[in-house]
Parts: C-alpha cells; sequence; structure tokens
C-alpha cells in the first residue's frame, strides 16, 4: 500500500453526500429569496427552511425512526414539496404517491412499504379513505387543508398544526451513509402489483446537481411545478431548485392557462412536462396563450415532440431539450445533448435530431445498448439492443423483492427493458420497450416507428401501435388513432400514408379508431390495446 | 433494520465518482469540439482523449502501477493538461510541482513522494537537472520539447515519442475506490519542508463540478490559463473545463499582452488569478489592453480586490468573482455568492460587500468559524475565530505525516489557520493568518484590516504589514510599502492617513518603503519581512 492511500476517512473529510444539505445552505445565504409560489401564498427560503425543521421534529415527535416511511399523496402543492426536505431531515424515508391511483393500488403501497405516517392532500379524501379501509397499515393520518381545493379531513391533525407542534431548534437527523434511502417511489406497472423503487442519498443529490448541468442553469431559476413532484420525485427538482436558490411556482392543476398564467406573471424559466402538457399548450385557445418576455426552457420525456411542436413551441419562446429515463433511474439520465452548429439545420433535421433520446447525463455513468450477451451493438441506427445503465444514479433496489432486484441489476447493469439503437455519433434512440416490440414474420418491428410515421399525419392527435396475433405472420401491427377534433381520415387512406414512408411489413394491417387511453403523467397504455387487438 | 436500506450496492448501482470520466464523456458526445488552444496548437476533444489514453497506456508499460506517483514540473501547457487525465487512467497519482521551486525542494519532494516518472518542461531544465543530482529517487525523466522553450533534454525519451508508444486501444484503469488518491500538492510553505497534500478521486469530482455551479458556467467556456495547473490542481479546473466540453487556452507565460490577446482573439470568457493578474491586467500600457465584445468572469482569490480594481475591471468587461480556500480543500471553498439586488449599490459598497470571503461552496459540507474551543464564534463581524472546513472537499491527509494530518483534521473539522470573523448576514471575512496576527499591549490586530486602509492610499501599489517586537507593547505594527511608479508619500503621511481610518493602536508605528517579496502565486510572503522588522 502506497503511504498516500493509507489516510484514513474521518468526519472533516467524508460527509455523507445529501441533497438536504442544499436547503441548509440556500436558507443560510438567500434567506430572504422567494422559495414558494401558490396562488397568493409566499414563502422564502429562510421561511421554508424552518417550516421543514418544525414538520422534521413534528414526525420524530409524532414516533418516527429513522429509516421509517412517510407517506404523502398529494398535488404539486408546498406540503409536498417541503416533504422532501422534512421527512430525509427526521431520518425517514419518502413514499410521494400518486395521486391517480385507485383505492386498491394505494392500500397495497401504504402495507408493502409499511408507511408510519400517511399526510394525504383533502382533495383526495375519498380514495385516501377508501384505501385506508382497504390497508393492513395503520398509518398516523395528517390532512392537509387547503382553501384551494376543500375535502373531508381524514385524521385527527391538520397538516399546519401537526408541523406547528414541531421545535424550530430540531437539529436534522443526517443519514448515516451516502447509501441509506431516501425515498421510495412505486412504478406505475400495468400489469401485476408496482414495484418500490428505492432511491438514496447519494444517487439524489448527484441527480439534482445533474439537473443543473444538462441546462446550465443559472442561479435563481423560476420553476413550474408542471411535472408530479410524485413522479421520481419530480426527476429530482425538489433538490435542484433548492441548490440554485430558485422559486417554486407550485400548480394544484395543470392547463393550459394556469402555465401561461405562470409564464406572464411569475416569469417561469423553467418547466418539465410529458409531450402531453406541450401538446396542451401549444394547442390551448388563443386566449389562454399570454405572451411571455422570457425564454423558457422545456424538459420533456417519454416520447419525442415533433418538428410541427417543436416549431410552435420555439416561436412562443420555448426551448426544448429531450431526455430519457426511468423511475429506476432517478427520472431522466439521458439526455440529446444539443450541439449549437444544429441550430443552423432546417426545422425539420433539428427535430429529426432532436427526437434522438441522445447520452448519458454527465453524473451517470454509463448508458449503452447490448445484444442479449451484454454486448454494445454497432452504432449503424440500426440493430437494436436493450438500453442498459449503470452509475450513481441507478436505484439501490426494488424494495422486499430480491428476485427482481437481482434480475434488474444482473451483470452490472440496469435492464431497462427498452430498445434501441446507437446512431454513428454515439446517441441512442429509444425502438420500443422489450414487451411493446412486434414481431412480424420473424422481422421485428418498432412500434414506436410506426407510430412516429402516423402521428405525422395531420390528422392524427394520439396513437398507439400494438402487436395483433396472426395465424401466418405470428403477429402484425394494429394502430389505435385518436383524430385532432373535426378532422377525418379513413382505414385505408392512413395503411397507404404508411406504406409511402415504411416498409410494408411494418404498415398496420389495421386501423382502429377512438381515444386512446393514457397514465396520469400521459403515457399511452399498451396492455389495454394489446387486450383489444387480440380480441379483434 | 429496514427492508428498503438492505439492498446491497452493486457494479450496476455504485460507481466511484472521478473526475476522468468527464473526458471520457467530453469526447464521445463533443469528440470535435477544440479543447485545445496553444499558440498555433488546435487539438479536439477527440484528440485529446486518444492522446491521454496513449499516455496512461505508455505509463503502464514503463512500470507505472496503480498509486505510483508520477511528477509533472511544467508551465501551463497541453502536456501538463493531459497528465491530469492520463496520468489517473493509468491508475497513478499526479504530483505537479510548482516551476518556480528551487532545485533542492524539489528534490525533496521527489524524494518524499517517491516519483517513479518525471515529466518535465524542457525550458526548466537547469533546475530539474541540478535537482535530480540531488535527490535519491531515480523517476525515469521524459522531456517535453517545445520549440517555443527550447532546453536541454535531460531524460533518454521525449514527451510525444513516449506518448507515441502507447496504445490507443488501452483500457483505462478505474480507481478501486473514490477514496484512492488522485494528486499529491506539495505546500508552498515558508518555513521547514512543504507537506504533500494528498487530494483523492472523490473531491476532484466534486469540486470540478462545484467550480461550474458558483460561476453557473455555460456548455463550452473558454477558459484562459492565467492560474498555474502546478496550484491545488489548477484548483480543479482541468476537469472542470473537460466536464463543460470548454476550449483550455494553455499560456507558457502570463502577461498582460497574452492575456488580452487570447480576449480578443479566443473570446476567453473565464480566467482565475491572483489579484496580481488583475492589478497586472489593468495596469498594462494602453498599446496592450485590447478590447473584447464579451464578458470574461474572473475568479480571484488570496486579497480582496479594491474597489477602484473592481470598477476598472468591470468597465473594461470582467466580472470578478472573490472566493477563498487552501490547498488543503483543493483550492477555494469558500465563495462570496452575490446577491443580485447589490448590483443597485455604489461601487464601493459593492467592492465592500465583495471583499469578504463569503460561504461555503454548494458542495462542501460547512465552513464555520470557531473560538479555541470550537463553537462558532458570535455573527457580529468583530469577534475573531478560527475558518473550520468540513466536508468532501477537504484532503485525505499529508503524505506521511500522520501527526501533522491528525493535528490539522482534529475534531472533525480541518483547520485552516487563518482568522477571520462572520458577518450578521453569515458572510466570513478573513482577517488573518494566525501566525500573522500582531497582538499589541493585550489586543488582537489583524495585519490585513491595516493592510486595507494603507492599500486605499492612491500612492500605494503594494502593502504588508506584520509586528514588529516592541518592549512596551509586546508587538506593534510595522507596514513594508511598495509604492506605484512615479507616486510619493512618505511615513509620517501614511501614518497619518492610517490613523484617520484606524483605531490608533491598529496604526503601524513603522513604515518601510520599497519592493514587497511575493510568491510564485502573488501572495505576499511575510516570514521574510517579520524578520527584517525584528532587526529595524
Amino acid at each position: 500500500m502506497h503511504a498516500h492511500q493509507e489516510l484514513p476517512r474521518t468526519a472533516a473529510n467524508h460527509v455523507p453526500l445529501t441533497p438536504v444539505g442544499f436547503l441548509t445552505r440556500t436558507a443560510r445565504v438567500f434567506p430572504d429569496l422567494p422559495a414558494i409560489v401558490y396562488g397568493d401564498l409566499r414563502r422564502t427560503w429562510g421561511e421554508t427552511a424552518a417550516r421543514c425543521t418544525r414538520l422534521a421534529s413534528a414526525l420524530v415527535n409524532a414516533g418516527v425512526h429513522r429509516g421509517d416511511v412517510v407517506a404523502v399523496v398529494a398535488h404539486n402543492t408546498p406540503e409536498l414539496y417541503e416533504a422532501h426536505f422534512a421527512v430525509p431531515m427526521a431520518g425517514a424515508v419518502l413514499n410521494a404517491i400518486n395521486t391517480r391511483l385507485d383505492a386498491r393500488t394505494i392500500a397495497y403501497i401504504l402495507d408493502h412499504a409499511e408507511a408510519k405516517i400517511l399526510i394525504n392532500d383533502s382533495e383526495l379524501a375519498p380514495v385516501i379513505a377508501e384505501a385506508l379501509a382497504l390497508c393492513k397499515a395503520a398509518p398516523l393520518v395528517i390532512d392537509i387543508i387547503d382553501p384551494a381545493a376543500p375535502g373531508a379531513p381524514l385524521g385527527k391533525q391538520d397538516y399546519e398544526s401537526f408541523l406547528a407542534g414541531g421545535s424550530p431548534d430540531f437539529t436534522p437527523i443526517v443519514p448515516a451513509d451516502e447509501w441509506d434511502s431516501i425515498s421510495i417511489n412505486y412504478t406505475s406497472g400495468t400489469t401485476g402489483n408496482p414495484k418500490g423503487v428505492v432511491y438514496h442519498h447519494r444517487g439524489a443529490y448527484l441527480n439534482a446537481i445533474n439537473n443543473t448541468l444538462e441546462w446550465s442553469m443559472p442561479m435563481h431559476p423560476t420553476y413550474l411545478w408542471t411535472l408530479p413532484m410524485f413522479h421520481c420525485n419530480g426527476w429530482c427538482f425538489p433538490w435542484t431548485i433548492a441548490a440554485k436558490a430558485g422559486v417554486n411556482v407550485c400548480l394544484r392543476k395543470v392547463s393550459a392557462a394556469a402555465i401561461y398564467d405562470a409564464l406572464a406573471d411569475h416569469g417561469v424559466d423553467h418547466l418539465c412536462g410529458a409531450p402531453i402538457v406541450l401538446g396542451m399548450m401549444i394547442g390551448a385557445p388563443k386566449e389562454e396563450q399570454r405572451p411571455f418576455p422570457q425564454t423558457c426552457r422545456v424538459m420533456t420525456a417519454a416520447a419525442p415532440p415533433p418538428a410541427s411542436v417543436l416549431a410552435q413551441m420555439a416561436e412562443q419562446g420555448f426551448d426544448v431539450t429531450h431526455v430519457y429515463g426511468l423511475t429506476e433511474v432517478y427520472g431522466p439520465a439521458v439526455v440529446c445533448a444539443w450541439h449549437e452548429e444544429w441550430n443552423a439545420l432546417p426545422v425539420e433535421e433539428q427535430a429529426r435530431l432532436k427526437s434522438r433520446q441522445g447520452v448519458n447525463y454527465l453524473l451517470e455513468d454509463a448508458v449503452i445498448v447490448a445484444d442479449e450477451h451484454g454486448n454494445p451493438v454497432p452504432a449503424d441506427g440500426q440493430t437494436m439492443g436493450e438500453v442498459l445503465f449503470r452509475g450513481n444514479i441507478v436505484m439501490k433496489g426494488y424494495m422486499k423483492n430480491p428476485a427482481a432486484t437481482a434480475e434488474a441489476l444482473a451483470g452490472g447493469w440496469f435492464h431497462s427493458g427498452d430498445l434501441a439503437v446507437v446512431h454513428p455519433d454515439g446517441y441512442i434512440q429509444i425502438r420500443d420497450r422489450a414487451k411493446d416490440i412486434i414481431i412480424s414474420g420473424g422481422e421485428n418491428i418498432s412500434s414506436i416507428e410506426v407510430e412516429d410515421v402516423l402521428f405525422s399525419h395531420p390528422a392524427v392527435q394520439a396513437v398507439a401501435v400494438v402487436a395483433r396475433p396472426d395465424e401466418k405472420w405470428g403477429e402484425t401491427p394494429c394502430a389505435f388513432v385518436e383524430l385532432k377534433p373535426g378532422a377525418e381520415v379513413s382505414e385505408a387512406d392512413l395503411i397507404a400514408f404508411a406504406r409511402d414512408r415504411l416498409a410494408h411489413f411494418k404498415c398496420p394491417r389495421s386501423v382502429v379508431f377512438g381515444e386512446v387511453p393514457k397514465t396520469s403523467t400521459g403515457k399511452i397504455q399498451k396492455p389495454p390495446l394489446r387486450d383489444r387487438a387480440s380480441r379483434l
């Protein structure tokens, strides 16, 4: 051993990484700057930190011990924001639950996570009451009473009086190790029980910082909460905004009018959202689309924005960054890193380049596309493989599910289940979920490739392509298509449109018109469509 | 133990933090962007990464093992930049040696660090030859042959042919643990032998990222190498510039003309330097001061810039950030974090605020000012205490010096030896090095406070105040003053000037005119002045 290696870690030079420190530092350096805007409510960073300290103290007083789970079911309100700091400051683990889940699933999650406390948004009282009746866990229930959304309280204490009972002098509990859990996020699996994806302090810290890097975020951003905080902890942005001493503009309900109001009234310059949010914005009635002087950066995932959307967005003052990730990697961990020289290209070409998911985040170690033996596929833009992630922005694992954890993290990589190609410049492009691929006559068909073509038809509002069982071919592509209001197109015309643009074996054999089912985050739900296709 | 805590680290979700990954990622995403500008030389990130890989391979071929030390004595050339990546890619530890040291000290360092390889700048051949003759270590000597600075080769191989012998397919060695050493930087102690401050991969990674945060650095900065890379690894900026895919404008010799040429010709927008560099810039003859359209951010440490300097800098397009640190904390780890509302204040008031060292870096856990019992001093702007650091940007320790390491890291804090006050807003201000404080009649006098007053006299170019032994008072302040060219002021006038602005016991009793001795990084050297004062 070399002499320089032998020097031991001490309390002076080794401190667990935790994003909670961002709040502490910002509250000390910029105590009077605004942290929260919500309706008429305004709170500074000093006030926010003081409230988080009190809440952490109240949680400990209520019997929360290190490692206990505190569940929150709430819209994007200041309370859910505070929980992202106060819960870890109590040494506990935050479980932010999807507000659109049914009572049975919420009950399952409360039981599986062994929640000790449930902070609930009174607007959601009916479904939460049902969940509490169904579950075995008996969490202490705290009600968020919001005049903007009245509902019946379910517990004995409301959030404000609970918080007020905490001590302002409480010393926050620091993680014993940066590998300690900070949160559990349940995947919105469409089949089977949801899995509890566990995040650690180290990953939350690194991804929160990484968010500032991918956007080269200035100090004091004004961030609009369009992305749900229950979704991968809002991609770690609660901690990011604290790190940059920004403003959190909270929104109970996302609507085009609310977004444009926030842009025009509060100077919002950063927001995240599924493409459905982008569509909502540019599709809004003209009277809701208020002008704003600043450029607003928009981070979007799940589906690449088409050229027409990008062009309209740019015209209004939006600058779109395309990212990709999964709950298991703390939200996005791949970004279509932009090359300045691309700005000189025609907008369609820019859209084509931007439709690619891109490259690993700077602080994620590596993202590759590999064949079934784990070898990288050639960077030919053609050969599909599975997207694998490795690095410190990969989950600890699935709670109480060692088999699924071992499978997901096998061979030193997190297996995403997403299929992609690698372009010659190293940028990856998702072709499909492994389970969504259509195998027709022995050929793989990317459902996304077919969807992209159909989506470019002017009459199409939304589209999903799934496998339909076929005696001769094994499977054939079946398209479910939602048309724009007032638009018309026939099945034959759409298939012909596709045949002009795709290899013929990739074209849908059947088209079903009607509304396409979506998840709470705007993702299209394919399992029910596969079911319908099999019964056509 | 909670179920969510039990999930073990795997190769998929736990990777040692290392700044070497920034080069890998940037070379893959932006291979064709410029990385190096040096005279007529231009290299892209792809080329730079390929050269670093070859150099790492050549080092391993030459017998360098994991943990071995590779020393480099060189000016701010592309070779020293490459060493910041290639040496750790070989699993080795970089020891960048101050180019202005005497042969005896260099020999001491080579022996103490047990250097296996010495890469040397042929311009420095005479002193290196002497050092090699003095030392017991027998490193393999590699010569950097630079047509811009010819000198006699000392070894059997030149850098380019050595590098060319490495394999382009070499797989970089990754640290076994992020606590592994990445570099050793010897403090330029003015008394006794220099101490070898050991940095680890984790700290280098975090400080490199922190540099981007404090400046909210955009992508693709153009960074001018005015700060020596041998100085705390250039405050970790070699790694920062790789992370942001920027341009490194290398400078063999710092001069005002070279700086203005780089600003005007290469669009430099970021640079670091001691106040002496700032003084050199605004003091340069008008014909050397070329205009430039961009704003250039300047990070400066060591002494606060006076109002007049700040005003002149701003007028020319410079935006100065004041930072503070020591070799033991990887360069700066404290920043005078700017409040936007301060921009509305008069320039003198801005200078007063900016003269304070400020607050801990976001990714450094904590910086406090404590009394001798380790308790924080009151934030009254008056009470002095020692500046203590804690966090992941604190050295591993001093190589082969467990006693000094234990003393420096005692009680869970790194003891800086610097004395400071804390202002009511939590910003710290350095009052003195512990050993520079003057104790007169039982009262502590901050030498810096007296210097600041004398420095504000229009005739004064540089000033140092030290303790002079005094039978009655114990010590009294003695000022060494360097006047501006052509300026005149008498001892009596200067003392009167000070008495108008300071408590009388703080005023210098004697003033000595003449050049003030400085270190290679522009810091004033007080020990020889104390010696002279004691003999007055």
